[in-house]
């Protein structure tokens, strides 16, 4: 199946590379870039140890892709979409341009929305939504944070107060992207913890759009991401209270139902760590009761890159095309 | 002024000797440690290029001390914190020993309290407790999470509802002390955040039990620590409702009121940064209500072993002996 | 193909669990471990997302195996390797233990050689060796640090007086494997550098033997490691003086002949940068000669846990057993 | 006595800034910077937890500093250097502008010397050159390679083959400034050793300038430095030919000759780590002979912001001005 990647200089088309060059099905047919294109791959990611040429991000360089990623700043995705739907291709999109309905974009992106009748695609988080996805012709692969945060969320739905909730976030750099910025500075950014876009981080809306499919509730939710120092992996942490605080092993069970079956989500025992997931297509959970507040906090940790990007957009393109979910997807991470 | 360090081997006592070093009264005359008693500093810590053996832990050999900074385990703390007050010396306990009652570090701590009658010390936060520390003869230095908690929380009692708090933090490695572990491991920490602890970290009742000095209300905390890869800086935020949503600009105020006069707390716009404050004795704090969940989110960052710790430790024994408070304290931090 | 690795509780043991997850050929029937014998794989190594009971480090446990990797002490596959040869499997270890003839090895190493009919084996460096490699039943695979500098050094041979070597190792802390030491605190070790091991590192020896069949002439070779503060990857750089300093183009030439058609070597232009091969069986060569000096500095990059370890004992295996060299190695890095 | 800061806005202005804030002679009068000029240093520079406008890089600004620092670009200190001079300033400049001669300076930098009448200045390594340094207008300040270079190089003069000599340097990344590259991206640079600049270097001509002042012969040497994946610290690791190789003990000897009566420099056992030195003006220098080869290898490590820059510059500065050298200056490390 042929397969085009746009956006292939940034760290997403980066990831998607390395997973697709394992995948049975999905053959890598084009690579196309923005002010990089003509650049070769093997000077923009010497990592890779491949060469090719970067295409341009041009409906035209694209075809004959039956899929196509893009992992793009969100105007290239929306000026993209629709010409390569038109074209026929699957679309399964990395950016923020088609997670959220037009205005909610707009109001929190601050950009005017070019494709709004696309808007909301599928969301592309298959352990919350794989029936939708199924046959999906365009869909929208979820931000790093919700992904992390939902998968913490499912189980919670019915047992917890939907207003009651807090998340914390604490992300490594590559979720920030490949751009030059001074707080990215290695020598700034090394050993340094700081929060930062709260309380109006474009996470935000997508968490409680999706909090709100769970639990039939509309809640504003607080969120305050962190940027910690490392590289890949990220954790996010959350916090509600229970609604019968006298049944807490309905946690624990609630997590085995959800997730016993899945091949990417694992409950652990204790509080799951960031280092386990690197370069795996997997998420990791934990959960505990507080009796004495009544609260339940849930710890998830992903590699943003990859069940937080490129992976996780690996899976729905599985699942849209109806391949096998798990095909091409490593469950074993990068240790130590 | 002559002084005392027990604990010499570990990493709050080697925080005390390089901070010491620049104090103009409180001279070090005698550095005591456990197992490492007989070893020679130079080899214990060669990075304070010092030598001196070190000396036993024992109450015989801080003879002569007017002051006694304890960072020890809370079992010598314990031992030797009544008969050096016997002896008439100021004693700063840096352990957990002495910051609750001894009923209430029994539960948590899951040992026995062996000098009840000194529990709970006067709290040494000067920024909460200046007055109560000022000539007293045992001080029970605050645990790290709990300085940056509580710093956090100072301006929001009166604003916020005290049942609605939830706390998050994220501590370098430091903190952890010396012994070694599997989760200390460089190779899997170098990387790795993680959660931990929650929901029975020791700091949890120790900030409830100030939490409900400042709001005059007893309410259990939600209190999730984590661990992230740094070896200094802590940062922790905190999430509460506001009383009074329509007054968000009581928030910065309240801020200002309460540390605009203070020599080591900054009210940095946006959100602090942890790297700002290594090796100083210094907090940087940041607060944004979010006006549409009317709840109020605050961040504080510090250096675990100085403002945390050691530092703390030095400015509450200035406070207790009548000296400037700022004595022999850095402000300005090692960056980047 | 059956197979089986000991030592599956090591760094070296997991990577080789990683690995063979994707080979085509090589299925792992058998994973054994020391003192974590009877051990579930889930807790052993959370991030690989399986489990099974890790087996004694017995011959009879490993009955059966076409094929067994000793990722494990070099007593133990002293003890191991006759054993397994004698029922038939082939061997690579990983070891220190078969690498350098008995007498050599037990002045490096410090211990007797209780296995000394089966020394030296086949040294298991296939860009070096490949044909004595093919069919071999016992395979030594190299360490970290020869590999990387026997990579630098083959193009090498006949261009420079093979006395005026010098070489400088830097390496990341996974090398120094899953035990704790002081050094390998998080807190010491986070941001250090530092020689350690010079001049009686035991890879010295190794890089002498394999220096020896590559010039002809026997020198011994300055070498001095440095453990620097990142996990995976490792960086050998070395200096020699060029017999011919009036024909500095032979230095590029020659790397190019040896490497273009290598599957796991890329001579880059300039230096190459760890990071560009974590978690992949490849090696970045860079090399420049000074007029100023005659003298021509090489650079390697390499994974030691992956080229530098597990993953070139599984390219040793396929060509010991006549697999595609390739088979189940990934040549693209995990990076950021 | 009334000091000047050019370059407040780098980190070598960083650094003096927080050295001079304990010195108690030397008194900041006027921090000037060049395009952040008018900023706050709040702003600028929030680790200081202090205040004020950046003054322009003009000589008018610096009127009535009796010492001036230029932590400044090569340029700005080839122009600022003179008029400070006529107007009766100490200078100590810690750029390149001035360690060479004009012809070798234009060579290496490859730009025009705009002041080549005041070159080579006096070499500010007391260790070194401390007469020389006594009572100078214009000090060079050397760079941090040559620093710890000459520091590990002092003692071998007269012992070795001044021309086997090789060089590997290791580097934190705060040497390489506050200016954004790609490749101190924090994603990029994080877990990442590779060298760089070799053969041609800056800091080659200045080492061997002063190890021809050392040994009497003009041989230019081989150096490669690497950046290491930590911020502050840097590791100097050189190799060379003994002439008597059977007097090994001549070689310890020497070191503790050069230096057990020098307050900054240390003589360890084994290995020094750089981790012992962050924050202190203090060089911890390690060697050893081996007796196969006949050579010795010897590592420095040092802070390369500190002794290897503005920590030195304040030595130099008080050699100048005849204050006791050690004014001011940390020894004590901030570790961990």
């Amino acid at each position: 199946m042929d397969t085009g990647i746009v956006g292939g200089s940034g760290y997403g088309g980066g990831e998607l590379l390395r997973l697709l060059a394992g995948h049975p099905t999905l053959k890598v047919r084009t690579v196309a870039a923005g002010s990089r294109a003509g650049e070769d791959l093997s000077t923009v990611f010497p990592h890779l140890n491949t060469s090719g040429t970067l295409a341009p991000s041009t409906p035209e360089a694209l075809e004959g892709c039956d899929l196509v990623f893009l992992a793009t700043p969100h105007a290239v995705s929306m000026a993209l979409a629709a010409p390569l739907r038109d074209a026929g291709a699957t679309v399964v999109d990395l950016s923020g341009a088609f997670r959220l309905p037009a205005e909610v974009f707009e109001r929190w992106y601050g950009m005017d929305h070019t494709a709004p009748e696309l808007t909301p695609a599928v969301y592309g988080l298959p352990e919350l939504n794989r029936d939708a996805i199924a046959g999906a012709g365009l869909v929208a692969g979820p931000g790093c944070y919700p992904t992390a945060t939902l998968l913490g969320l499912k189980p919670l739905a019915g047992l917890v107060d939907p207003a009651s909730l807090t998340i914390v976030g604490m992300s490594g750099s590559s979720g920030a992207g490949r751009g030059l910025r001074d707080n990215l500075h290695v020598s700034h950014a090394t050993a340094n913890t700081a929060a930062y876009g709260a309380p109006t981080h474009r996470h935000t809306p997508e968490i409680e759009q999706q909090w709100s499919v769970l639990t039939g509730a509309d809640h504003p939710v607080s969120f305050t991401p962190h940027l910690v120092p490392q590289v890949r992996g990220m954790v996010v942490t959350l916090n509600a209270q229970l609604l019968d605080a006298t049944a807490p092993e309905a946690v624990p069970a609630a997590f085995h139902d959800a997730y016993d079956t899945e091949p990417f989500v694992t409950v652990v025992d204790g509080w799951p760590e960031s280092t386990h997931v690197v370069g795996a297509n997997t998420a990791h959970v934990g959960a505990a009761v507080d009796p004495r507040t009544g609260r339940v906090t849930v710890s998830c940790a992903i590699d943003n890159l990859t069940k937080g990007a490129a992976g996780q957009a690996v899976q729905a393109a599985n699942v849209a095309l109806g391949l096998p979910e798990t095909a091409g997807l490593p469950t074993m991470a990068v240790y130590p």
